[in-house]
């Protein structure tokens, strides 16, 4: 025994001492699987892992359970017994005759239950993929703090496709990634395939994603090519038995660069041939390839109109090439032209909604959550139930493009429940979101929601900590839609530090999204980021070369007032949602607060419903947000002796930089209102720290994130 | 005991479990303080360290022994005692009477010594920094397995600047980088500070580096701007315990880009004014700053050259402005002329030899180890021995940009003792590159050596295992140019991995490079590379602009022979060396045979000492420079169950990848001849696997490592 306790002790101090055995670096996310501090109680042997199959996703779930068990309490060990993993068609499942059908493809069912006499907990579901669901589940549980002794969870998915949109380029550099390079090392692809690959489809796993889109939107035809098909593959490889499927964005010109064709007409023959051929190619490499996302005609990019056919036709071309095999195509609604000169947040509806039941099928059309592109708010998009005929997915950002990027710590979960809760009122009220694109409101078989992806080569994979908070929310809500944000932040916040500080991290972490809104963007503006990158304020800006690019299009402030209009006295956007609701937005009485001015142009002095005037208000928002911000670092301060030291520094000092930034945003953007509506500061107003010329004169030329 | 031995098995359990506790990524580098497998022995109390200064240094050195010492067996932790970290001033170091002056300002000793009565091991040196050295050596010492019962080390630096320059852009990419995005993130600093910084500098100590360039000698005139200052400040900070200093590469138009200033003329007054000021700027933020290295009127580059001043007026100019401050300026003989259609390996002699004389004593000139780029093998630079009257330092590049990359393993030790070991005969016989450049031949105050960082945010740092031994070789070399590069690969491979494999590893490592060679450029050939990137063969290349950009420009092969004539009939670039070498270098039969083309254009059917004809040689080396690399495979996947599965892999996959492109080298070189000599491959020549115009037609769009 003293021989033992000795080696344990070289070994313990070996783990101490290498360096970062217990760096807390954020590599492990929230599938963390360490034992809170303390928590030592007598040891005993870790529970057995009983699953037979050889299933490479069965493997994969006994291996996450046996990691995660052993970072558990004795006590909770103790309570979970042996942990059998068998999907439903096992005899001994079998017998158990449980309720199996409501599980459908990827649900999972993880029980309590007795089994040849001893009480084991029961992992089990219709597919080999539910299966590894439930074992994440059951860790999930198991790390929140739940009961291990009578386990009863169940929960299949709402919708099917749970995708990550990567906006990474084939030079490894990533479009509004604030995380380092892309983690595709296609360079050393299909040969290396680097660890990490792996533990990034764990973590997808472990919330439900299974699709990936490995390249950008603005896509090289490069990722069409033989070579970039084989890397894929490779990836593809290291994904399946997590049940993640890889998907490529499709540069709809390829026919003509790669396949030396005149066009790209979708509706040539030789196009849908050389289409067909290429799909053909990438399923003998990729035999479960997912399916295309196409952003045409949209920012440059080449798409069908080119050809003067509609966005249909574009992506009913490419449907029937991915048909044959089972894929899908998703077909990007994010449209605006540079030579149409009505309001850009009604373009996507003007172009989209009458090719309403024209789509085919296996496509599906990804909508922003918002008209406009991922502001910190923005009311739901308006195609949200005006396409009854078509699928339709939302497209949210989880990378913080418009919300501080890698430092701002701005909690997405609200943001995303928002949109997915917002009653559309399409078939009366409770029309949510939600119910659109689970196929419940109009029944489509194929249902889907896409988040563009927050992760890169940082050693966090997102940044910051609480970025990868937004990770963990989209994935939960992808496959839930109706779950409470505060929930999934207390889930994520005990798996990722402690269940002892769940509520207090989740307590800091809920409104801090709103006061992000209220220091950049409050009262329902948008768009009023600097030019070339989107850190800081910009809203003077008029200089760019197409009007929907400058912050002044959007505020449209002047001496008297501020606020777009688009009641029908203005640009009439508000005709584009169902009849009850565009009423409610047509008058600043029945607007929501927090959508005013997107919706209304109101003079300076409008009475707000507070009793403030406008203007005050807008100042208000101001300081709230950035009094929100000391708020958090004053949370944050409270936490420091229940948080590791490294993750607790970091966090502390992005805090600070939010700190800075939100007075920069909040001082610049009351100096360029003053200077609009010649207006005193209301009572009592801290001045900005400068004149409006130094905010304007702030130039950062080598920002991350931008495209190249 | 039960409890105690109960909790340190939960303890070891969740080291074992918890993800990446044992991950060996190789982020621990030569720094791994990892016990050899099986070395367990009964334990006893680490050592006590005892250093009573509380100088960074000495926190940093006694940091850095509890760290190291706590990883070594119980055998040798007894053998050392305590540890005694002491300068030379410390009375009971005084007592002892050892000889430090010879250890001068940064130098060390390391003896086992009795203090008070009790046996310990002494750290002694006469600065903090020397002592922190000493530590870093005493722990190599213990990790290549040498003796710790009676330790005698000393050992001082042969010269005084040992630079790092980096070749990293504020946009975070790396000029032929290959190891990911730069270290530094620009954006987020001066605010956080990595970990990862600290063990940068901790890497770079433990190898005497003590001063690092931060940015791209192509640099950005905002590098030198007070929001960038204030940025490389913090790096400094960082850096300072470790003894290691912040240097910026400046561009020389930043009186115009950032003054305002009409010229960057050196011998402008307001010119001058302007960058004392700036310096005087830079000071006050950094007070122990290094000074500037410059790449001037090179490759595009503004220079003094624009105003027809000299190099060393341009560098005059900015030594003056460092020189109140104790500063240096580093300023690179890297130039050739777009309008000097002279041999482009004469170009820097020519223009830098008449300015013997005319530096200032605080600059020094950075030449390249050959006169071209950091080809595979290059001939010592002439510069070196010519100008007696100027501090000259070495500039390597360890980033591997023409010899594989990340995924080539080539150990650079070997390259960088052939230049240092080099005799110019500038003075005799035994005048070699090292006595030069440490100031024993002509004396200079001011010595120096560099090397191209290829280090990068990469989890490895270099991109691969062994990449990281070139980092460790060069800084080896660096403090101590005549060290064997053979025993040094030992010792990186003893800390690297453990000490029972170290000898067939450096057995491995040392005829590497001279496998490269041989497959890319054998007998004196050079840069034959792609277009646009440098991963593959491109000897076939005269499209380019500049005539020496061009492959064909280097090889000079036609129907009857091939190389560069660089005897008096040709070029005459010989005569840039010593008389007695440069007689040498104009025969053939006295010309090394690895040197041979890159002096004289010889017939294919020249009768080489081994008795095949030159063309028979050729074909020889590139068959040869494959089979290493077969070799080297076998050997490597002898060692298999020697080293940890990841990194074994890893290195497994990259020599096959090595193995694949060492043939794409000979096959599509043996082709391009053929196609050039018209003569049938030599007999029993395996035929190239494709032909011509495959090779031709090979494009890497997206290669990493490229400039933008």
């Amino acid at each position: 025994m003293v021989r033992l306790a000795s080696r344990l002790l070289m070994f313990a101090v070996a783990c101490l001492v290498a360096g970062h055995v217990y760096a807390e670096d954020g590599y492990d996310l929230w599938l963390r699987y360490r034992a809170p501090v303390g928590a030592t109680a007598t040891h005993r042997a870790v529970p057995r892992i009983d699953a037979r199959s050889r299933s490479p996703s069965i493997i994969a779930a006994a291996d996450e359970l046996r990691r995660g068990v052993a970072g558990l309490s004795a006590a909770q060990q103790a309570a979970l017994g042996t942990i059998v993993v068998a999907t439903a068609g096992d005899p001994r499942v079998r017998a158990l005759d449980l309720r199996v059908a409501p599980l459908g493809d990827e649900g999972y069912l993880v029980r309590t239950v007795t089994l040849g006499g001893a009480r084991v907990t029961l992992v089990t579901a219709n597919s080999d993929q539910g299966a590894l669901y439930g074992s994440f589940a059951l860790l999930r549980h198991a790390y929140a703090g739940g009961d291990l002794r009578a386990v009863s969870l169940s929960s299949a998915p709402h919708v099917r496709l749970r995708i990550l949109d990567h906006w990474d380029n084939l030079d490894g550099s990533v479009e509004r990634g604030y995380a380092g390079q892309s983690l595709w090392e296609w360079w050393t692809l299909p040969d290396y395939r680097d660890p990490r690959y792996t533990d990034y489809a764990r973590a997808n796993a472990s919330i439900g994603i299974n699709g990936v889109v490995l390249n950008n939107v603005n896509s090289s035809a490069d990722s069409l090519t033989a070579r970039y098909i084989t890397k894929a593959a490779a990836l593809a490889d290291v994904f399946r038995p997590y049940g993640i499927r890889v998907y490529l964005s499709a540069r709809f010109s390829a026919p003509i660069e790669l396949g030396g064709l005149a066009s790209a007409d979708p509706l040539d023959p030789r196009v849908a041939a050389w289409w067909r051929a290429k799909t053909d190619e990438i399923y003998r490499a990729i035999p479960d390839f997912g399916g295309f996302l196409v952003k045409a005609n949209s920012e440059g990019q080449p798409g069908p109109r080119d050809y003067h056919r509609t966005h249909a036709e574009g992506a009913n071309m490419l449907a029937a090439a991915v048909r044959p095999h089972g894929g899908v195509v998703m077909w990007r609604a994010f449209v605006y032209a540079d030579t149409d000169p009505d309001d850009r947040a009604k373009q996507a509806y003007t172009e989209f909604k009458p090719l309403d039941g024209r789509f085919a099928d296996n496509v599906i059309v990804q909508v922003k959550n918002g008209a406009i592109d991922f502001q910190p708010r923005e009311p739901f998009h308006p195609l949200f139930g005006a396409m009854p005929r078509t699928a339709l997915m939302p497209e949210f950002q989880i990378t913080k493009e418009y919300l501080g990027q890698a430092t701002h710590l701005a909690y997405l979960g609200p943001l995303f429940a928002e949109t997915l809760g917002a009653d559309t009122m399409a078939q009366g009220p409770g029309s949510t979101v939600a119910r659109i694109i689970d196929g419940s409101l109009y029944p489509h078989g194929l249902t889907g929601i896409a988040g563009v992806a927050n992760v890169g080569r940082d050693r966090d994979w997102s940044g910051s900590t609480f970025n990868q908070a937004n990770w963990y929310a989209f994935g939960r809500l992808a496959w839930d839609p109706t779950l409470d944000p505060r929930a999934i932040a207390r889930e994520w916040a005990a798996m990722t530090f402690a269940p002892a500080v769940a509520d207090r991290i989740a307590a800091m972490m809920m409104p801090s999204r709103e006061a992000v809104v209220d220091y950049m963007t409050p009262l329902g503006l948008a768009h009023l980021m600097a030019t070339g990158h989107h850190y800081g304020p910009g809203p003077w800006v008029s200089d760019l070369k197409r009007p929907e690019w400058n912050p002044v299009y959007y505020h449209r402030a002047d001496r008297n007032g501020i606020g777009f209009d688009r009641t029908a006295s203005g640009s009439n956007a508000v005709a584009q949602y169902a009849a009850p609701l565009a009423r409610r937005l047509s008058d600043p009485a029945t607007t929501p607060t927090d959508e005013l001015l997107w919706f209304q142009h109101l003079r300076w002095d409008h009475a707000m419903p507070s009793g403030r005037t406008l203007w005050a208000e807008l100042v208000h928002h101001y300081d709230a947000g950035v009094a929100q911000v000391d708020v958090m670092r004053q949370q944050w301060n409270a936490l420091r002796s229940q948080i590791d030291a490294e993750r607790w520094a970091k966090t502390a000092t992005f805090l600070d930089i939010q700190a800075r930034e939100a007075a920069w945003w909040r001082d610049a953007s009351i100096a360029y209102w003053s200077s609009i509506n010649r207006m005193p500061l209301p009572a009592g107003t801290r001045p900005p720290a400068h004149d409006l010329r130094w905010y304007e004169a702030q130039r950062f030329p080598h920002a991350p994130g931008n495209p190249q």
